[in-house]
């Protein structure tokens, strides 16, 4: 029996403001027996430490994502239509209850790795990803990660709790989720507690590339340097908006000043061809806090299309 | 067999901010066979004399409809649950081009009403109430209607142009598709292009009951006015949003100030108990132009959910 | 030989939205030859004590003022077409120089009040009144005023310092422009320095009715009240936006709540037939605080219309 | 010894505009020896059901509460000067931790009730208050309230969770912090969950009146009936901006139409003279979703200007 | 005779924030005799796919526009006072008719053409040039033309009607409006809806350069390229804001993410000195999605100021 | 005796979104005794030739700053824990008067150069900058200066009066408060009212760094040359946020489009090591024009940051 290929309906017979907003307009559906991905929201904002709103961002993401199209110039690439796509939803959060929240968001995204679909979660904030890479983890065993972020969010603890945004990783390091040989966090910027957080990532054998340091990278070398780094083993996708400029991605919860703009944000993305990716996630995306146009939530949803565009590649 | 109530999911178990937004979170589907009301998007400005953006009200009502819960103290109802209700998507509207725009509406409501399902369109400018008129007419013969609007909509061109915003009820009365008897169009203020203008709908039969005149008339008086002069033939309920004052809806084309509060509004609107209507909408939110609260696609969410009210009486 | 009736385009051959924006899309020009009105700009925000903002009032109002049409139901009349109005630019106002904008202003209404025109000003913020009062009343003598503003102006000095918009009407007293006992303030509420505040306007004569006291009153009554104390003689009419609730005009330099709603204000403004205006003002718009769909200035324009309504009633 | 009166420095010497934002400008203290009151901020929205953002209410209100004034016309009351006040900063919250979070705030609360100075608590969500409840019942045993709100927070959980601010009038009930006889909700509007939803209040023995009962009652009649029901014994005054129409108070987590208007809302909470209120606070303040006036933060400093008012009354 | 010079007046003699706003504060005539350009609003959004409101880009970059000062030191020239400049007002455009609105727009365009003026178009959404170069092309021949923009717009076909602002080029082109081998497309990036769409350009022998390897060429390199590619012919330059990254020019129609920065747009359009441009327009800019700062209507002014450039450096 | 560090509290035990909000939440107090750098408001806009709002930067910047966190990896150095430093609170200004608001801001600024702080002003408009230089200079000698400005500030006149912010460094290098010879201005851009405003700075000797210019620079050269310039004189650091481009500080009073990014702003701001800074301040942050995310205020806040890093490196 042939797979069904989902995608988007054409945006010229019908316009692309019509309809409500899935992303990209592709079908909402549990059924993921035919989806090579499914993208789903992952509603929650209780673990931030600055301006909540991030329980938003898969509205506010899908909304924006009806002005993707299906080929991708960029990579030479057709990503709708080639892909199987589904929009599956969103996990059931439990606001006010962190550990709930996560042990949902778990039942969830387990479905969809059971299904063989790759996993694209639309955040919510940071701290969802601990979630989502338990269950990648439990299928294919400890993870390469990489991480685009102004922050390593490998803070011990905040407000002498666990579980924060900014303590994701570290928790997910600590919980042997992540292979920390095989971890890359790159555009790491802004003041910080002390010089001593400086060495937590070596102590976990992190690999981090401060901003400038990666801005002085063109994107191709950055490429190589992470295909090296992750090899041929799975590996999980996190890409945080405050990574990004706020001038470009002005809605988050906790914005650094003096980051990449948009374009170079995309370029260094887009060299991570031929990663062996087993899942992808966006984060932080606070739409109260976006101007009327809503270009953060715009460039999530370009994020997302990039992502979709390396898996793309990968079947190809 | 037994019809399928659809009903939106327990917000009690997963909160209301999660999943893509239907209006109140019913199933998205095209299949009306159980459906005692359908929903539906008419996503097109081009009839707006001044700010358009009414293409984007039904994303932003059905965002803002997730507030939305089963039961209506107000009238003493019970609304989800007790009716099948379901979300029909968008019609397929053309930039730029009026008439098609309106006849693909009219092909998209037929579809409705053929399935017996009764259509509460979500604007949209007030031009595509016509198109919703051409098709109930068609299968019902000349409406009564009740407006709420600043403006009566009779003027006979608009850049000496047939078709607008402003000349829809002109239209709908020369086409026979309205009796102007059983016509009422109520909340008129506002400056207008000449005296001549005031006796425009006496010339169709239309009763008109001014802005003054209304908010001096309790509510279930202008109930029992209604009834009478509505009688029991089928009827149509359209509501532009601009009959409020633009406190309480800021965004929408032709804003005019002194109009009603959104709590006597609410209370005319549920005045209407018996009437017999075979149709709804709302129109004329642009959502561009409403604060970050978004209380003009709130306030028309909850003038659909009095609608679906009145329909869930009329059932009993 | 005939005079020249200025008046706008007609709105049915040109959108509203198209050309620059006049006030009402009235000619703009200095020639006052053939005009009974003149409306313009008094664009400073030096004296705000809170949020400036007031000197972008005129370019707000003039561009909500598009949404004016020429007759006006609520008061039976016609207003473009039979005054003929133009508007008058503004006056070049000097920021951060007090003194030097107030001798600017008197200069530029002085031209106004020469060529037999009644004066309608946009501000800008309350000290602007006492520049425009100070022209009228060396043509005039004392006036009369009616004040709509949450606020008496009456305090002695701000800062230490004689100018400010919390001033204006202790200095036009004490300036002998006012006649106190034909001075009428309304819509005072919200907290004051002390107690002795309110015994202020009785030492200058001035008559005050509260907010409470006034929403008591129905419009007719006030009007009545109005003409008794303000006689035959020549007076001035101040519209400051505060005296409306927050909610109605959000966009001024030192809200108070609980104040009128606009159909409210609208009402006591229309009741003000016969009194003999000589000229008028609307004040404290600061448009950085208005929402997207810019309520406070669509109310303001509507304000200054009312007062042109006036005028025309009183021509007839 | 002589009590120190703690007020705010002289608006008319230095701009209100000037000095960082605490309440009403008022000295920032953790002695609160001399303090009459204190009033503090609650910055906590983990509980919210919808738009979250309250943790932000405190800054935003402090923000708006420099433009109060010391005398109080509307009551005929010296405020600032008759009581001595402070402002004493912020419980320390925990994000993602609600039970944490409520043992910080309680713990911050039991200082100010140790202290004899009566709190005025910021919202933050409406979960806050079962935490100040908890301090004041323990110290006064149980109390009355009156709570003014949309919602009657009655709800027994929210996804399966106790905790949430759709849920602490019901926990405070059930813990016996409050004599549901001398309870007191109002202006109750909305679509509930299921006709059953009516009936929890009276269960509790809660004395309910809706909004539309509320407003065909005039303020001093309310006033009475809460002074019969809750006779002489401690009580707690409760305001939930929801309570407020959304035109009004935009930036609120679950905003719902048809309310009261700002005048209105003053009007009831002024009657309350003569109430033993051992607490007060002003909650659901979201401040992303206010306009660019911030009317809603301005409403709430208001509210808690009138609760100080209410305590100076009493202080007579 | 002399030719009259028309400028601004003087801004710092009266502020720039006085007088009614018309393009750079320059007057408002339709008197062409003496005008080297004029400056014009073609409010026109029907054409829009996505986002409308450009029908209030002229009222928006005219407010914008008295930030501009007579001399451009980018490029060493005088620019006011040594051009005769001039606000010509806006076209007549009919909202929801797209023939009629583009006859009325040729018929507007003429009038400057036939007065020997060089006319500038600010739109309205991109199917305004296609009036524009109707007009042109119609007195001086096929034209070559140089496009800034994020798309080709060389689509067939929208919801299968010609005319749309994604299809303005391809219609040029088959009218013979344009020489193929003298257009240049620069800035071409984001998601297609197929491969194919990378052919049309060739098809016609249009030379596109797309974004990346635009950004990868110096300004002056640039310059030397489209000077010998347009050769010495009449040739049109329009300017869709979109072609700027949406941090820069947020409000658009149909924004892309990922484009150059406001400097570098900037250094290609002033590298353009030595083109013939026997006219000019920017478009797409669509104010309800600015920000408060109006970033994006400010960028477009500077557009037209660099435009007005390149005319006076071709004048001396 | 010791001296007694200031410094914010723990933010990883108390959310830094708690407490009123001074300057990195550090203590606000007039007690100078231990403080190294006192940080203060400045909040005047009278100076302002375009957009106002100035007044508000103090409150803004304050807010955003609860970002900042002790140690700043980029110039590797402890910030706070190093240096002991205070918000000393706000200059009481006199809004519509501005001589006597510059001297009040000078007996502020006075009293902390007598107590051996380093002054950090917050505007405000540029204007407060002439009333620090006076201060300073009156107490070492001529200054040195670094501008980073679009707009050089020597017009001589704004309106035919000699103080605004256009004109604060010709009256600060007529009242030889400055040397010019040791005055720095970088980041010039934009139109000009004539070709000789260039030549100005050369007629007091000043060194101008035009935008472009110094983009062609890194930002170590950059450095060199200023301290070259600069020499080992006590010299004032400037820093206006229209230097950035507007899609990084878009909430300013003047505009200027082309400007550098965030990014590189900060990196030559970074460079400045080893000039012997006296005073700084960062001017021109308008809040009502930033967008809901405040990235303004938040650079604001940076780029004082790095003005206390630049002390600390000194310190070392």
């Amino acid at each position: 029996m042939n797979k069904r290929i989902h995608q988007p309906p054409d945006a010229l017979r019908a316009p692309r403001f019509t309809g409500p907003r899935t992303f990209a307009r592709l079908p909402l559906t549990d059924d993921l027996a035919d989806a090579d991905c499914a993208v789903f929201g992952l509603p929650w904002d209780g673990g931030t430490s600055f301006r909540p709103g991030a329980r938003f961002g898969p509205e506010a993401i899908r909304s924006a994502s009806s002005l993707l199209r299906p080929y991708n110039p960029a990579q030479g690439a057709q990503v709708f239509g080639a892909l199987s796509l589904v929009d599956h939803g969103d996990a059931p959060t439990v606001p006010g209850y962190f550990e709930e929240t996560l042990e949902r968001i778990e039942r969830f995204v387990a479905a969809v790795v059971a299904a063989d679909a790759i996993p694209l979660g639309i955040g919510g904030d940071h701290s969802v990803t601990l979630a989502e890479l338990r269950v990648i983890a439990a299928a294919r065993g400890p993870l390469g990660l990489v991480q685009f972020d102004a922050h390593a969010d490998l803070w011990d603890s905040y407000n002498e709790r666990p579980l924060s945004h900014g303590t994701f990783a570290r928790r997910a390091l600590e919980e042997g989720l992540l292979d920390g040989a095989r971890t890359l966090q790159v555009g790491l910027r802004g003041s910080l507690y002390g010089a001593d957080d400086l060495g937590v990532g070596s102590r976990f054998g992190v690999t981090q590339i401060g901003c400038e340091e990666l801005l002085a990278m063109p994107a191709e070398q950055f490429g190589e340097r992470a295909r090296a780094l992750l090899g041929d083993g799975p590996a999980f996708l996190t890409f945080d908006v405050d990574f990004v400029d706020p001038a470009f991605c002005p809605a988050t919860g906790t914005p650094e000043v003096g980051g990449p703009s948009g374009r170079e944000a995309l370029g260094y993305l887009r060299a991570l061809r031929g990663v062996a990716f087993a899942g992808f996630d966006v984060v932080e995306v606070a739409p109260p806090y976006d101007g009327p146009g809503q270009a953060t939530a715009l460039f999530a949803a370009n994020v997302l299309y990039e992502m979709l565009t390396l898996v793309a590649l990968a079947r190809r």
